[in-house]
């Protein structure tokens, strides 16, 4: 008999159909004795069309409104949920954000969950009642409603599990789990049984898109042990969690892979402190997010500053840039698209030697070229050629043996 | 400088153009000096498409959960509303039935307002914004979500109106008004300026289903003066309010009809104490509503026994009549359609004499037969031929010189 809490994602909640079948998994939850709290996204598609709606009163709606509009998504699916659920005999209700006592701060359209106070979720627990709670959205102490963001769901369900002392906290989502490589691309891939809190975000801030960073952070932060699993199937899916001593024995968890990257370059930017910091910072106050940064060594006295982004985002970066470029005296700034950048993983590295080189290695006999690396603690990525980079995929992934 | 509560209806704000107008309609009425408070429906269509859903999960929904789901079409209104005046440059914000302080019930899908505590709507009033309220909606004192059923923004707008003490209640809708008669009918029909509630009242539950009773008994009570107008032009229309002394000198306000109704006659029934109980209080549990009852003299020692209803309902009310007749001993039940309903409402009334005498004249001069008769203290009703309605709705209408 333990407390589950489990998030069902807009996919396997995208019809009235797998609603039901959602609806079946959690009465099974409860038949095994136990509590189950739920956590449900929006229909899939309801955000976009929500969205498509808003624009068409303005191209600019208002925050606070937006999140009054696109909390109207979960809101839908929780009470089809609770209705299904009653439907085959269960008693089950649901709660919105605020009703589950969800408190945030007042940042509309990304608000921080400040606090839970799940008051309701308890008494409807102690009731013998399955609760479901809308994902995403919250309230601030004044009473507004606010929504928290991409990947809010899943910090819902991170942060009720975390606030309820849940003994499992299950993100059931359309993949299987987490996986040594995207399986479209290296088909040997094979699914994690255990990653990290801090490999688990490596992989997320490198392209592996199961969860958003803050989520991870949250989980990390709270101790909350979660599962990312199928909704379509019962196989086990992979467990995040603090690491252990037997996790240090694989040098690299996974590969992860990113796509659409665009490499920035800036020539001969004056060798004098503080023009870094007038570039970077130009960029940061247009909110792109910039990825590896390589500065070359002097020639004369001048540098040459690269770094790497999303391609989408260099024209809003170019515009930012072009006037701070003339302000500084550097000769010139231009983009290259056609980039792609592959990250290995693992908190092995910590204790293994020689990781980046086996790496380079591997990537040398199959004669792909290297434009850039980044290093950190537990993460080796480098910069390549796009069309190269399935192959260079599955020859990372097969150098280090995670075919196995 | 007033303040002003305005209300528009489902067809009102139907799509993004419309609500768009209905935002430059309440930027003019604050240009023109004015705090607004506004309620609204969901978008004409959206509550129909939210119930298809939920029947697509289950045929009989539970009561909580279709006010968590049906309450969604209200929010999705208010946010576009409040963007559609921040889009125009108004300051404006959207609020819940919940964060506008509806304190109902607990009966799901038909809750009654207990008490309203619109902290929030006057701390944003203080603050000079327009505030736009969800209507059809509220919560209950322990959190649930509820709805107040069938014509329940209406009632948002008369009790908000009565909590704030507003100067002026608008209910604008699809129509300009109250009229004589229905003017698709009647085509002499004419606008009335100002009508008593009881009027209303009556017009309302004999056909003219210009708002639900329930909205005008609450206004009554409150003495809230509210006027019925069109969104869709700036012609003014009519004022509901209490009786004034000039009312009186009107005898008739209007001609209000009701077609689609039944004829139910219950044949011999035994003339002894608790049978006319008996067939009553199942119809009444069986929540078909009942309008004119006559019973005849008796003949020996039975009586037979008639009354009307809506056609579609008796399908309804047969199941649940027929074991009563065998078990009274009565002889038959029965029922006969194509019959319609024609009432004159006023509170004039009271003070002329012969008003009923003047509707049959005018019907016998057209050769309409009266099939039942019903009278109160300011309406007098007749069930006629159901094919003749229009015929003796301008007759009557001619008789007490209502198109002058």
């Amino acid at each position: 008999m333990a407390l589950i809490v489990q998030k069902y994602g807009g996919t396997s909640v995208g019809t009235p159909e797998r609603i039901k079948n959602v609806a079946a998994r959690i009465a099974a939850t409860q038949d095994e004795g136990h509590s189950v709290v739920v956590v449900v996204s929006a229909m899939s598609g309801v955000t976009d069309s929500l969205i498509k709606l808003s624009r068409q009163i303005t191209p600019t709606p208002a925050d606070r409104e937006m999140d009054v509009l696109l909390s109207t998504g979960e809101q839908t699916t929780i009470a089809l949920t609770a209705m299904a659920l009653n439907a085959i005999g269960r008693r089950a209700v649901s709660l919105t954000g605020a009703q589950a006592g969800i408190i945030t701060d007042g940042v509309h359209t990304k608000a921080k969950i400040a606090n839970i106070t799940p008051r309701q979720v308890h008494e409807h627990l102690d009731n013998n009642e399955i609760v479901i709670v809308a994902g995403f959205q919250g309230e601030t102490t004044d009473g507004r409603i606010t929504t928290l963001g991409r990947g809010g769901s899943d910090l819902t369900a991170i942060a009720i599990a975390a606030a309820i002392k849940a003994d499992v906290c299950q993100i059931l989502t359309d993949v299987d789990g987490v996986y040594t490589c995207d399986p479209r691309i290296v088909p040997n891939a094979k699914k994690i049984e255990e990653i990290s809190y801090d490999e688990m975000l490596e992989m997320a801030s490198s392209g592996s898109k199961v969860m958003q960073s803050r989520s991870v952070e949250f989980a990390k932060k709270f101790g909350v042990v979660f599962e990312v699993r199928s909704s379509f199937n019962n196989n086990p899916g992979t467990l995040v969690k603090e690491e252990t001593m037997s996790m240090e024995n694989v040098v690299v968890r996974g590969v992860s892979i990113e796509k659409n990257q665009a490499k920035i370059t800036i020539r001969r930017v004056p060798d004098h402190p503080g023009t870094a910091a007038r570039i970077f910072s130009a960029i940061a106050a247009s909110h792109v997010i910039i990825d590896m940064i390589v500065q070359s060594d002097s020639v004369g006295d001048t540098n040459d500053i690269s770094f790497t982004m999303n391609k989408d985002e260099w024209p809003k970066a170019q515009s930012v840039l072009e006037p701070v470029v003339r302000e500084i005296g550097a000769e010139s700034v231009g983009a290259q698209g056609g980039i792609a950048k592959l990250s290995i993983v693992g908190i092995g590295m910590r204790s293994h030697s020689g990781v980046a080189a086996r790496l380079f290695e591997a990537l040398s006999n199959g004669g792909i070229n290297i434009q850039m690396i980044s290093t950190s603690e537990i993460k080796t990525a480098v910069i390549i050629d796009e069309t190269r980079i399935a192959e260079a995929a599955n020859l990372t992934h097969e150098a280090f043996g995670l075919s196995k």
